[in-house]
């Protein structure tokens, strides 16, 4: 095994984020999410253990398919209250030196033009450190709030975010040249307006004529992450994301999901090397196997079923509060979720709906490793030759007592394995990453840059 | 006098705000915008000197009506390229103990339902110092790329704010109870479900049937500011803004709206002095007045006329570019900008765009200050005593430098005289001006605390 694993941590500006219930763990800091100190300490850690970004999911919406209501969600505090991620960016790199920061946002409730300045905005505050995961909503809840001003569409949502991309593309990679900022105080022309563009775009959901608001940032486009598993969103992912991300706790289904991926992202023209996938995993890691397996006990403790049971809920769109909760799930009731669960009895067992929040609830979907640093070492490399996954996710169980651990005993053992970066990298996230600045010539984006040609194609075609 | 003067930073996340070509001085750093330090070490003077808040204006468009393109905008870097101002908020709370921020943020571009969202993050991570500044917004080119999907609507821009402010306090105020996150450990309970309140709203413009999605934050609506000088603006910041910025060279104008503004406000119910109102000043203080005379000569040579008539043709609507440079603007182009020049010189004298130019190109529409510490406290002082305004709004000519000089000269001067701050008020920024933490009973806000009762006065209407 030759390449490095990426690690990320897995967060959200929420209390307990993959792990329901846990928030009450006397160690617990997830509730102070509301608090800067939050999270620059928690960039502080990742940091010393070469993390290559904290990865912030977000929803606008909330749980309320369990039982047909908020009330489980609200009351174990399941990823509600939620905070704006895109807050997090600017004070994270002013603590700290190199961590990038992905910061999630939907297309469904931002007009693109106004996005766009945000995550240029992001990118000049952190110097380039910055990466956009790229959504299209799922919670029916924040659809019902927001409503169709907030450009909320259901049946064509990957339509939609084609073209969202087009709009962003233009604007951050064409309305600016590169040099289009001469700040030339002899001459007093701060930017010189032959480079600075009308994008003229005309589609079926933007109508954009002018030009951009903000001057190129260090990345233009920053680093765009996906997390798409319907064959709509994989196609999606393998046309535009640089970093993918994959649930399962199938080693099987991330093989083949990486393969896929590699193979849609040739099939469009890209390096399917530069098309990096994720794995989510939950890490329980201690000096010795029978303290982390100790520890894992006194975490299982804090699991909220009712928490976990909300959370699976909304993810599959089944009440699962309909069930008893030791009532076997029903068959018909199959989706993602369930067949995910299945893949861990090879379909044999039928589940209820407590053992799906006992298994759900430490670290959300991915497989849970726990152990010394050298047995979770030896599952990750395991991982890693089986599937190709370049990297992983990393799912906190208590908050910032997760990532200490991994930074502290895990961290090392890989490194001392070779497999796992001793140092960061130079410059933008993207430069750390892949070792260039800008989306490469074969990516989408790159088709934008001339925009007075793009204009004239596009006049051609109507 | 008795009361203390308030002293706002007027700022914008562009280059040169209000003083167009002056990026070109080679002591400006208004280009660093794009920078953290930018921000952080000018809160950091600001602190010294004891101003209340850091005001962010902001434009989501760009000047394009002077010659009817953006070239001059572009060229002389006039408040385009712009950032998001909100981005701001947390890392200039995480640089400084006690400044604070208001943020300026429309009601054309964003959903209430985001925009909650964001605005009470920004209340968390500054601790409670934040500040928003409602604007409806005026540039056809912030309309024109954002489209209908970004909720512009132009002939009733002023009903639609009235709604989003209600959607807005529903949301904030009514939303979620005060004790409605327990963190109960023992219980296991984050937030007790009965606490927290679908808001129901159900408008001419906005459907936001569910709860909000943030814990109350510490104070739960932000600082209201607010700029209304049409009639329907003036009706609107009487109502609604805890403090009211004023942009007009005339004392005589100020006093006028100073009193109209307590009038109206005490109609609504309010305490007329808690709608606190600030006029726009440029001021250049220097050791003695020989000094900053100087000082001022040698600003003006990097006046850029045509950026000072870009902005000017933008605010007004007239193209001053269809004027030869030396040529008296005719009588029929008055209009807002134009008769508040012509009080300068008693309607007496027709003025050129050069000459317009000239003198909005230091500081903008407000009042220009220039001198000693004593002879520029004078000027305040008599103006406070004239008017009744309650403090003033700080344009920068050379930024940082302008208010480098007034901490160092100005400051000083007006505590020695017993009307400036020598220290700030613990808590909240609505604590250290007003001494409360919330908006208090008497402001519309608190009609939607109890959100129960709200939901059934309007289902009996409907």
């Amino acid at each position: 095994m030759s390449k490095k694993i990426i690690f990320n941590a897995f967060e959200m500006n929420c209390v307990g984020h993959q792990s329901p219930g846990l928030w009450a763990h006397p160690r617990d800091r997830s509730w102070q999410y509301k608090d800067l100190e939050y999270w620059t300490d928690l960039a502080k850690t990742l940091e010393k253990g070469f993390f290559t970004a904290i990865f912030i999911a977000d929803v606008v919406g909330y749980y309320d398919v369990y039982n047909g209501n908020v009330r489980a969600a609200v009351k174990n505090g399941v990823q509600i209250p939620v905070n704006d991620p895109l807050q997090i960016a600017a004070p994270v790199a002013q603590a700290t030196k190199h961590i990038g920061i992905g910061i999630t946002s939907s297309t469904s409730f931002e007009h693109p033009y106004t996005f766009a300045r945000r995550i240029a905005t992001a990118d000049h505050y952190t110097k380039g450190r910055v990466g956009w995961n790229i959504v299209t909503s799922y919670l029916e809840s924040g659809a019902k709030n927001v409503g169709d001003n907030g450009l909320n569409r259901h049946d064509n949502r990957y339509e939609v975010a084609e073209e969202y991309l087009e709009v962003v593309y233009k604007l951050l990679e064409g309305s600016w040249e590169e040099d289009a900022v001469v700040r030339d105080r002899e001459k007093h022309i701060f930017a010189d307006p032959d480079k600075v563009h009308d994008i003229g775009h005309k589609g079926k959901y933007f109508e954009v004529p002018g030009i951009g608001l903000t001057e190129p940032s260090p990345q233009r486009t920053p680093v765009l992450f996906q997390a798409g598993s319907s064959e709509a969103g994989k196609k999606f992912a393998a046309k535009h994301a640089e970093l993918v991300f994959v649930s399962t706790p199938s080693k099987k289904v991330v093989k083949e999901y990486v393969a896929d991926i590699r193979k849609q992202s040739a099939l469009n023209g890209r390096d399917p090397k530069k098309t990096l996938v994720l794995a989510l995993v939950a890490i329980i890691v201690d000096e010795t196997d029978e303290k982390a397996k100790a520890k894992y006990e006194e975490y299982k403790k804090y699991i909220s079923r009712e928490g976990a049971l909300s959370l699976v809920s909304g993810w599959s769109g089944i009440n699962f509060g309909a069930y008893k909760p030791d009532e076997p799930v029903k068959k018909e009731d199959t989706n993602a979720i369930i067949s995910v669960v299945e893949h861990l009895t090879n379909g044999e067992k039928e589940w209820t709906p407590n053992e799906l929040a006992d298994w759900v609830g430490i670290g959300g979907l991915g497989p849970l490793f726990i152990g010394s640093a050298k047995t979770v070492a030896d599952q990750l490399q395991e991982w890693v030759e089986y599937t190709d996954v370049d990297g992983f996710n990393i799912a906190y169980t208590v908050s910032h007592e997760t990532f200490a651990d991994v930074v502290k005993y895990l961290v090392p053992e890989l490194q001392k394995r070779g497999i796992y970066p001793t140092s960061y990298a130079d410059g933008t996230l993207r430069e750390k990453i892949f070792g260039y600045r800008y989306l490469p010539e074969n990516h989408p984006a790159a088709g934008y840059r001339d925009i007075e040609k793009v204009k004239r194609e596009e006049a051609d075609k109507r």
